[in-house]
């Protein structure tokens, strides 16, 4: 299964300017599953929570959504993109999942970071696991359990778990990264699930306001057990395409005697 | 607060020897707390249950753990070391604190790795934290609050969670480690948890079986804000001490919106 990561530099508020770069991007090679950074097609420095109103969208009727789904009909491929969700008055910073099918998935987030806390609702829905489909290269149809998390989630050790518990083979993982210690972070997360991981950060920066924001980029997908196979610098777009093997996450067994599920011992956890 | 790793080489079954030793190492170097490797007394490659059980000692009037009290007695100081428990007919692979005062708590192992699984009882006691005082450079007593966890414990990030929730400042982490991937992990433990978190590995090699382990070293004391305030080499024995403030670990809050333990969405977790 080939999984594309792109890693881009969206505009503070030019909604079409960043959706279309992040449409050639994601043109420019084949991949089964796209996955973009967090909030690709608005920017990330809100200075108001009406901004971020502002530039929500529904899902799936609003705009990039349809675009996206348009993209991966004539494409044949799947994408995971971190957009601002509007459903009502609220807002969310979420992640959708599309195909040639449509609309597959929302997840919106549940953890949110330092000021994302003012713009945006917490996620009120549970983290969740869907199964796509792909061709595999011997030609027969093959299965992907895709699991969603945005950013912030990663330092929560609980919601990675969860889509493992879930079954989740491949946790995409847009993201908007400041802080340094995700990308070694991520490898401990598939390491210790022995699950895939495509985080997709944007690079460049914001200064909206007197904090100037500077993402770190280094878009990854980590195996399960825990070798990076792909990484983007820190200050370049990148458009990387790694091929997989989904069912290498479904053995949690990692030798004879242990198994990373089956070995917790609920009773003694908090 | 003064931490003491002893990164040392155990013989197997020389357990005067390997005590001796230990007690040699660290009396070298004044320190508050020290921690020993996992089975730091009788070595890690077992070929039998018998001879695990026989190497096995009761806590805490065994000779190694009433060693262990004497000295910290002499030197004023605690100590936290890995050695298999005797209780009745059962076996623990096991990490004990003792201080100037005694025996304080006992930890038995309860993810047990590998062929552990076929010697050891996997412990059945809930993970726990104990305050220890130590006096600081000013002169006042000042508490930390020791949270114990044994090797392979680290692959699932329910310990380490379960001892920040409980209130550990500090992880204290025996540990007889052959995979690579742990020294990296424990700087995510840290992360997610904001605590320190010392990890005592032992060196060397056994080949009492087909099977010959290599193990990897690298002892390693880690802040809150995961830096790796020291680390061993990967073959040579070593007495690291490290000056940390405990109550680094005690502010959850990683930015005025963000708290690591609060910020937990429980409902969503599994």
């Amino acid at each position: 299964m080939r999984i594309g990561l792109v890693q881009m530099n969206p505009k503070f508020g030019e909604t079409t300017r960043n959706l279309d770069l992040a449409l050639k991007l994601l043109s420019s090679k084949p991949a089964d599953l796209w996955v973009l950074p967090e909030l690709f097609n608005t920017g990330y420095q809100f200075i108001s929570k009406k901004e971020a109103y502002d530039l929500s969208e529904t899902v799936p009727s609003g705009p990039t959504t349809q675009s996206l789904i348009e993209i991966a009909k004539t494409l044949k491929t799947h994408i995971v993109a971190g957009l601002a969700e509007r459903l009502g008055k609220k807002c969310y910073n979420a992640s959708i999942l599309v195909g040639p099918s449509g609309h597959i998935a929302t997840y919106r987030k549940i953890h949110l970071f330092y000021e994302e806390t003012r713009w945006f609702t917490p996620g009120d829905v549970p983290f969740q696991v869907n199964a796509i489909h792909y061709k595999s290269q011997a030609g027969g149809r093959r299965k992907c359990n895709i699991g969603m998390m945005i950013c912030f989630d990663w330092i929560f050790p609980e919601s990675a778990r969860t889509l493992a518990l879930l079954g989740a083979d491949l946790i995409c993982h847009p993201s908007n990264l400041v802080l340094p210690h995700c990308p070694q972070a991520m490898i401990t997360r598939c390491l210790e699930n022995r699950v895939f991981a495509a985080t997709a950060n944007r690079i460049g920066t914001e200064s909206r306001k007197k904090e100037k924001l500077k993402f770190i980029g280094q878009s990854q997908i980590v195996s399960p057990r825990g070798q990076v196979l792909s990484r983007a610098s820190s200050h370049k777009e990148a458009v990387h395409v790694v091929t997989i093997e989904p069912k290498d996450a479904r053995t949690k067994a990692i030798n004879p005697y242990n198994h990373l599920l089956n070995d917790r011992v609920e009773q003694f956890y908090k």
